[in-house]
């Protein structure tokens, strides 16, 4: 699997040891969905992983569970116990909040449990329940994830990705047709797919003419509020894998930085992700051209722009003319293709949920069980989860 | 360390390739801080403990966070970047909530985490603004921490305890002088707390005269609302343990249970104790003789009671007894002494830090820096912290 170990038979031997595969994974529907709340998605999203890779409940070791807004929007804290008596099980349940990254943290720490421990199966499960209040609400509920300061002055995400899109467009000499891009192919992927919570084609033109959010930055170059919840079964069992098709983890990195977007040395770009992105590299061994599909934080156009310079793939300050080229368009048939599942834009972005629905697209895209969505063949592929304006990122470089 | 180790050259180089050492700890005061918010107590605690031990922030490798209430009381999420923004750091942080056990659980996972990797260095901290609230939206916070149908009933923490301590009492025959006598031991504890809550001494007569919070549960019985902070510093790597006063993890092991008490198989144990008490035990090679310190998770006094016996100190049943003869006070003498911090009653009980300021207080007894409340010398210690009615425990044993 890495370059490095095929000359060196120790390595080799450690590594197999500590070979940790996916073999399941599932997603309810994002989007607005009136008829379940927290529980019930979580509920869903477990069984449903189960049963698809018909894994009994008392073979799991261990659950790590990404979840934002279980205490601030559905009074719900212990989440690991609700967890325990929905699978009547006693065993070691984690719940780990770092905002919009919630799930791919949960992912991150999983992936550092089975490095440790020899023959386990564990769950990662994100969920997030976040229509059942008002818009103003959830959207004060999300600033939870801002500086004190920014919350002081009513600056929400919107806002906070809104100056950093327009620093980037005047810096760059870009215009929102280059942001539009970006949503444009992102709807075009969701069409295909069968969970996303917009399933339909936008023009540029439709991006331009819907409303500002905040300057730049439109409706329509905006993540929306979505219910949801996906789960993934890990193991290094090597029983378990059995004939499951499965894909290996070969990295899984985090890194985090100041809350406060006025005390980071540059608005654009993302530390937080440059360091977990070169750290995830650096372990899986890979060079970026071996990576052909990906899943990036889109939270706002913008953000699919920074996340492709920030991981290096694109040089800073390019990326609004890769963006408007569509290369990274399933059409394209490009070498590198970013957000099949449509993204957190069009396939939806339940908070806790959207790590783990991005590591499960990597996942069915490497296993070539992604149907009408699936890309060529891949044999790499990286997913990227951005707590709040970045003050936390996760990379994770998934492999067959 | 472990009896099993030494007579297997093989164990024995395992064990000390992943010796995971304590080697600091930091408290504020637990009270009521008006002058103090949630960032400032953090701050205070993670200061404190690099200060005590002259560690550079750089030598730490990660950070583990146990906060219940950060988006609920205080409109904090995101906690990670917080912290990554005083520190000035970008390394990996989680934050980790388990209602009251969470300071339990994030001491756990960084065990798990020096477990894998060797050479590391991690803070554990743990921390909780409480009292920026009412009283009636603090209790209604936490009960944000049991079952939905609790809820709903307007059944909070202090009548679920007081629904166990009625049955207990009755199933076994004891009176309500049975629980008031781990009041008053733990009262006189805390008055060498110089962090404690409270500290002063209260009586039988006290305890039996406060009101009732919910019947046969008093004032007090029943541990406060603080606001408070405390943080440890754990490593494995041999050159920062240097002089520094160390103790060692010999386990910490989490279990969960049922979060609704309806489900549950009994009301007068707690299975989650039991399960992680017993792994504990098992994983430590040690018996329940070799402890001669815990701290255990009184949040009420009944709890104090079921934690002794389903840790296996004491028989079902026979808690009331052994609680009335004040057995395990620091001036019987005895070779079992518990809560020498004056525990969650009288020491305070800010949710997040009370699993750290558990474990520190275990860490200065079997090290001999517990000043005025240093009990005989002491090898063993456990420290035990239970999440909402019993939905999570993390039961973890310290050697010297």
């Amino acid at each position: 699997m890495l370059k490095q170990v095929q000359h060196d038979d120790t390595t080799l031997s450690i590594f197999i040891l500590f070979m940790n595969s996916i073999i399941g994974y599932f997603s309810t529907k994002f989007g607005e969905l009136w008829d379940k709340d927290l529980s019930d998605l979580m509920f869903d999203a477990l069984d449903g992983v189960l049963k698809k890779i018909k894994l009994e409940k008392s073979a799991i070791d261990a659950i790590f569970f990404g979840n934002m807004l279980g205490g601030v929007v559905e009074e719900k804290l212990l989440l690991e116990a609700h967890i325990a008596e929905v699978l009547g099980v006693n065993i070691p349940i984690y719940r780990v909040e770092a905002a919009c990254a919630s799930g791919g943290l949960a992912f991150q720490m999983a992936h550092e449990y089975l490095k440790n421990n020899s023959n386990k199966t564990v769950v990662v499960l994100g969920a997030e329940k976040m229509t059942d209040i008002s818009a103003e609400n959830i959207t004060k509920s999300l600033a939870c994830a801002a500086s004190s300061d920014e919350q002081a002055v009513g600056l929400t995400f919107p806002g906070v990705y809104a100056m950093i899109a327009k620093l980037y467009l005047q810096k760059f000499h870009y215009k929102e047709e280059h942001l539009a891009a970006i949503s444009v192919k992102n709807h075009a992927h969701a069409v295909l797919n069968e969970n996303a919570h917009f399933r339909r084609y936008v023009t540029v033109d439709d991006v331009l003419e819907s409303p500002y959010v905040a300057y730049p930055l439109k409706v329509l170059d905006s993540s929306p509020i979505s219910d949801g919840a996906a789960a993934l079964v890990l193991t290094n069992r090597k029983l378990v894998i059995g004939n499951q098709k499965s894909s290996q983890i070969l990295s899984s990195e985090v890194a985090t930085d100041c809350i406060s977007i006025a005390k980071r040395e540059r608005l654009d770009e993302l530390k937080a992700t440059k360091i977990a992105g070169e750290k995830a590299f650096k372990i899986s061994g890979l060079k970026r051209s071996d990576i052909s599909v990906m899943e990036v934080h889109d939270c706002f156009s913008i953000a699919e722009i920074l996340a492709l310079e920030d991981l290096g793939f694109w040089k800073k300050g390019e990326g609004g003319k890769h963006a408007k080229s569509m290369s990274t368009a399933a059409e394209s048939g490009g070498n590198l293709i970013v957000n099949t599942s449509g993204g957190l834009k069009a396939a939806g972005h339940p908070v806790g949920g959207t790590g783990i629905k991005q590591i499960g697209e990597i996942h069915l895209q490497l296993t070539e069980q992604a149907g009408e969505r699936q890309v060529r063949k891949a044999k790499y592929g990286l997913a990227h989860n951005v707590g709040g304006s970045g003050g936390l990122a996760v990379v994770s470089i998934l492999g067959v």
